[in-house]
């Protein structure tokens, strides 16, 4: 039987909500587990989670793309005596390719304080075996090429070379519900991302202005799946035509076209808030950022959410456009984001850049009931 | 004289607006100087922003600073002819440690389309002469450990080897004010320099609990002062005694203690959305992250901000403590922040974790006049 330790951050530092946060990520582990048809038990330790598999090999990558996890290392169990441990650590700088030109150092923690050797000592016998073994170079810093990791727990010794990186943040789930902005362009799937990692379970709603671009939001969604192990995306897809088109026409008529950007985009907050009560969710996420378009300015996030009570969350307000993209990359939503885009077919000729709010207040009055659906 | 080349990235994808950021980077760029006691002439041309200098080496660590800067380097400027090129070129590598062993490549931009080699052309005549005198090992990809550059202009070559990082973003002033509540811990220092980044003019707010969190949260603003040329931050200070003991008085009466973060909180935005108006602000900025305190929710982010119109933008919503840390280390706050740390001598022993809207709402209206600073 294989097995993987997993490492979990912030969750240690919970106090008292600390066995929540667990059974959330060990749920979710689970679920990680089933998804990829591997068969695994799932249990939690001191500061460790546990998975016990014969699957090793393939459950590594889906386990990197839990949230909670920091980092985790396919380990290798031996009885928690010295011999033992010296010759797993061995086995373990030789497979993680430790040799003359390549640094070592090893880590031991030892949580059975009984052990005849403290860490210190545990750390120079199977350091100086290695060294014998593979003549490689001891480096004790954080540089070294290789870190042999040691845990010495009461009835069992783990040894592991390797260190996967883990994607951080908090299980999902464990922070409530809300409802993301999605498009097919590369900003909201990256926000949605973020505020997925923070544990929130993402209800996606995405406006169809073209069939194109919404196969572009399903895929990028899909691709933000891998990451949902332990919550299910139910999108919402609202047509253009019928929540959006028919104040655009009444902007056209009133030759108010130049606000056609932020009365689309209030209306889209409304609808966000409707299904938020639908959901449950307590905020509505969008990916703004500031100044990456001229109608992004902070009197245009001002106005549009004129009249909405929820918290809209934008966590790439503060980020450069070549952040976002370094995060769509890594989450696998670059690729489908980019594919030919198709421009707004709405998009004015000179959309407000500093909306008031007074202003809005007028256009949103003076359209009346089409903001809701209902007729002129 | 002395030449320092900086190089711009997302004000160059303004379009029309462009000349707006450009001219409010130049005059960002020249505040710096001034600040520093360095005589230079700031000048922009092509896709570059040039500062002619004899304090060339005093220089670089301010510009690199400034926000709309993605990177600098000092450049030797010689006449645009390919000896004085190639032998320009060898100084520069020779001066950047180029040697067996040392990698390097050469990249030629050619402004001058009327030059007698092209671009490749000039990367493979310097690369030979660099080679000849080094025998360093040419690489052509990104990974070299040294990039010689050679910008060929109508009237000159400009040519360096060395590149330094600046700190990205949009010039500050140019996407308006905010209104940013800041403290001595770590979050909320590091939120106010994210929307700096972001071209925003930050107005501090701070609520004075007891003198040295009041000192740190100053010396917080003399780290982020560093990145602000061209912006005067006028902190304003409020007394908790004043503004929020007496709401807190009042709730200590009621048996309703674990309201008091979320009364406090919510008192902090109304104070910044009446500074806000005061000095011209479109927004308030907080240091909220999701779930890193257990009063840190959804329910509570939704609750405080019940009645504020203003947009709250919260840059960090989406980082992991860990990421959080890694900017105010880089910014430097991080040092000031976690000197002795005074936890709020208010906080409840067991404060609300999901505040709904209709119970607050009804907590503030119990507490009435109080909130306005008025009598019970």
């Amino acid at each position: 039987m294989g097995l993987i330790l997993l490492r979990y951050g912030e969750i240690a530092l919970k106090g008292r909500n600390r066995p929540l946060f667990l059974r959330a990520l060990r749920r979710n582990i689970r679920a990680c587990l089933r998804e990829h048809g591997i068969q695994g038990i799932v249990s939690s330790k001191g500061q460790r989670v546990y998975v016990e598999t014969e699957q090793v090999a393939e459950a590594t990558a889906p386990l990197q793309r839990v949230f909670g996890v920091v980092s985790l290392s396919p380990v290798t169990e031996v009885a928690h005596e010295v011999e033992a441990i010296v010759n797993a650590g061995v086995r373990e700088a030789l497979a993680a390719g430790v040799k003359p030109g390549v640094s070592y150092r090893v880590q031991a923690r030892r949580s059975d304080k009984s052990f005849p050797l403290i860490s210190p000592e545990i750390n120079r016998v199977v350091g100086e075996a290695i060294y014998e073994a593979t003549q490689g170079d001891v480096d004790l810093s954080r540089d070294a090429d290789v870190t042999i990791g040691v845990e010495v727990q009461r009835d069992r010794a783990l040894l592991y070379g390797r260190v996967l990186r883990g994607p951080g943040g908090l299980p999902v789930g464990t922070e409530g519900r809300v409802v993301a902005l999605v498009s097919g362009g590369i900003d909201s799937p990256v926000a949605a991302w973020l505020m997925m990692k923070r544990g929130c379970g993402v209800v996606p709603l995405h406006l169809s202005q073209n069939d194109a671009e919404t196969a572009k939001t399903l895929a990028n969604l899909e691709q933000l799946k891998r990451y949902a192990y332990g919550w299910e995306f139910r999108p919402t897809v609202l047509q253009h035509a019928e929540v959006v088109a028919p104040a655009l026409a009444a902007l056209a008529e009133m030759r108010e076209e130049r606000w056609s950007c932020l009365v689309c985009k209030h209306l889209m907050l409304r609808r966000a808030q409707e299904l938020a009560a639908e959901v449950g969710a307590d905020a509505i996420v969008m990916g703004d950022s500031l100044g990456q378009v001229a109608s992004q300015t902070l009197p245009n996030l001002r106005a549009i959410s004129l009249g909405i009570e929820l918290p809209v969350l934008r966590p790439l307000i503060g980020m450069d456009k070549t952040e976002i993209i370094e995060i769509a990359r890594r989450i696998g939503t670059f690729d489908v984001s980019t594919r030919v885009q198709h421009a707004c077919p709405f998009l004015p000729a000179n959309p407000i850049t500093g909306g008031s709010v007074a202003a809005l207040q007028e256009i949103l009055e003076a359209l009346g009931p089409i903001l809701d659906g209902g007729a002129p």
